[in-house]
């Protein structure tokens, strides 16, 4: 009962919610491997940081000793967008799904252990039911209660258009736990609902439904929005270790502690250990440099960590910033400010030329960077460090 | 010019709604042998005049020189009823709806011209489509659209159970539309909402939408409600020739001329004939014997229709009631009233044992059928005409 409520434990760190979990607390009461599964797109992947929250949990499972299934819905993807609409989402072929699914399987494994890792495709078991297997399972929901989900209800309402295939994903979710008879199910929060569907068509099917897993969304290097590509703030597992470094050195103490959460292998009490030495003291930027660390470690090896962390430190020793330094408002022209003109207003140099000369010589650094360009312009809206030297410092929000 | 016109009259007669009438004038006046569709079941088909009214109308567009699809349904027949919910709608085997559709066969080429007629199953084009397809096919409608059909929406708004493959039949309709290529679709008014999906899909699928002609539903014997085997008011088209010929002559006057407009071949020029003798003294009854003869002719041949005539005129000649015969209420003990006692109390016979000998040596008839049985017992609610010999006559309600 002891390692049941460790597993438990383990399994519960950092999720949003857990369905049911007296039924969880059953199926590993049994000793049995259990069939854990989490499905992804299979449209090109590039993984970041985000999206390793899934995996890290399915990691956990593996450690418990489970049997991950690693499912990808190929069935969709080369459906395309069956709407027409969407033209950057054309029909995948059999070979891009192939190659993506390999690309897969190169980044998940930097994680996941092989031997304990099933890659699937739902087309596998979903193309077989053929038209008559999908009216088939169309039976099995009602519309009323597929216009429950949150995003359906709320276009209905909207009178936003939904189209009826769309009723038939999460049916077909539902029934991939069926076809690999899945324990458990991780996902977003986002999935909740189609979780849930999939708990449905399992026990129409004869079988114990799937417990659901919820993982929160992770937030992104602003702290404050998720995790993704298309707003800027997040880290790719296949940036150069020095960017993944660079980027995790940057968050917040607070957000820190959520990576720890949600993206590093270290147990709790370590964790927790950490914790204590910096209320006692210690500075947060080594234990930042320990969770950097281990997530370059995990993408790109160890001697990648190594280098990153001397490199980290050299740039910091010399492109550190004092914590007092003067805060300049700075009026643009036509949208942009030049900065030899910014250095000459903000005091930094006595004149323009000044400014010129010293650029030319090498002795201006913008956010700690060394900058050799004249003409260099400053945008309205930008806040940068402005350094000439090592011991002048300004920073100056353009507006 | 002229030629579209008498045509389209043709076509219009005895339908309740054209869509979309220029359309139609412009198919017609193209030349071309337009395509008719008109679709289904594939359950066990035993047609009354009911389902006839539709094939009447095929047969209309045959004689103006087109063709029909007679489109079999068998796709959805060999999924059965998938909710599981409807055990009298098991699947049907391949074996089965072969079967059935040799039925039809024999029936529907009674009216319709074989040469000009094709049968297809739309598991033909429906199965190829597969899982995929039907996705495919789920993203040419919207869920908000589908709820407008009135039925939907009405169990939508009371709370009842729309299953989701419910949103999918009327998109399969529409595709098997697509997959003939229809010019014409007929139906049932109840079948509005599913025929005009099949214009959508035609539209998306590049070709030029169907036109839609709805027939009404016929109505029954009683003249008020539509004709229908569990309502019993209807005329199956392989009941004996005397019963169709009897149940005919039974229909009220203005019930009569309704069925010459969706039953009858004869012009509506012969009908206009029909309706000024009548207005001039002839006998309705005569009217109604033509019609009874063309129906039975149709179904049963040329000699069965002379014999029916025969027989029915003989009937009536020994059974004919009299317009004004005693009206007369008795009532029941325990539900009911031998008819011996109803005999007597209604002043037909002197005594119950009167009317026993009556029964016995053939005297008596009810509803101008003799009767055998001295024990039979007249109903509660029951109003039948009480006969004894030739000349006595009463018209008894049982209460």
């Amino acid at each position: 009962m002891q390692d049941i409520e460790e597993s438990l434990a383990l399994i519960k760190r950092g999720s949003d919610e857990l369905l049911i979990e007296s039924e969880l607390v059953e199926k590993l009461g049994s000793g049995r491997t259990l069939r854990i599964k989490a499905g992804f797109d299979p449209t090109a992947p590039d993984l970041h940081l985000g999206h390793t929250v899934l995996i890290n949990k399915m990691r956990h499972f593996q450690d418990l000793g489970h049997h991950v299934i690693f499912l990808i819905g190929d069935f969709t993807g080369m459906i395309g967008d069956p709407t027409g609409k969407n033209v950057t989402r054309p029909p995948l072929s059999r070979e891009q799904i192939l190659s993506n699914a390999e690309t897969y399987r190169e980044q998940v494994f930097k994680i996941l252990d092989p031997e304990k890792t099933e890659i699937r495709f739902n087309s596998e078991w979903i193309e077989p039911i053929g038209a008559a297997g999908m009216i088939r399972l169309g039976a099995l929901y009602t519309v009323a209660r597929m216009l429950e989900r949150d995003d359906f209800a709320k276009r209905y309402r909207n009178n936003q258009p939904i189209a009826i295939h769309e009723f038939l994903y999460p049916l077909c979710q539902g029934y991939d736990s069926v076809a690999i008879k899945a324990d458990v199910e991780l996902g977003g929060t986002d999935q909740k609902f189609n979780l849930l569907v999939g708990r449905e068509l399992q026990k129409h099917y004869g079988q114990a439904p799937q417990c659901v897993l919820l993982m929160p969304l992770l937030e992104g290097l602003d702290g404050y929005n998720k995790m993704s590509k298309s707003l800027g703030n997040y880290i790719g597992i296949h940036e150069p270790p020095r960017e993944i470094f660079g980027k995790l050195m940057s968050v917040s103490d607070e957000l820190m502690w959520r990576y720890y959460e949600l993206l590093s292998f270290r147990s709790g009490m370590e964790i927790a250990a950490f914790q204590r030495e910096i209320s006692e003291g210690r500075n947060p930027r080594d234990i930042k440099a320990l969770l950097a660390q281990e997530i370059v470690t995990r993408f790109h090896g160890q001697q990648a960590a190594v280098d990153a962390l001397a490199d980290f430190e050299a740039r910091f020793r010399q492109g550190a910033i004092p914590r007092d330094i003067p805060e300049i408002v700075l009026d643009s022209a036509e949208g942009g400010l030049p900065v030899a003109q910014a250095l000459k207003r903000s005091g930094l140099t006595g004149s323009t030329s000044d400014a010129l000369r010293m650029i030319e010589q090498g002795g201006v650094r913008i956010d700690g960077t060394k900058i050799d360009d004249r003409d260099l312009t400053l945008k309205a809206g930008e806040t940068v460090v402005l350094q000439i030297g090592k011991r002048k410092f300004a920073r100056v929000s353009i507006r």
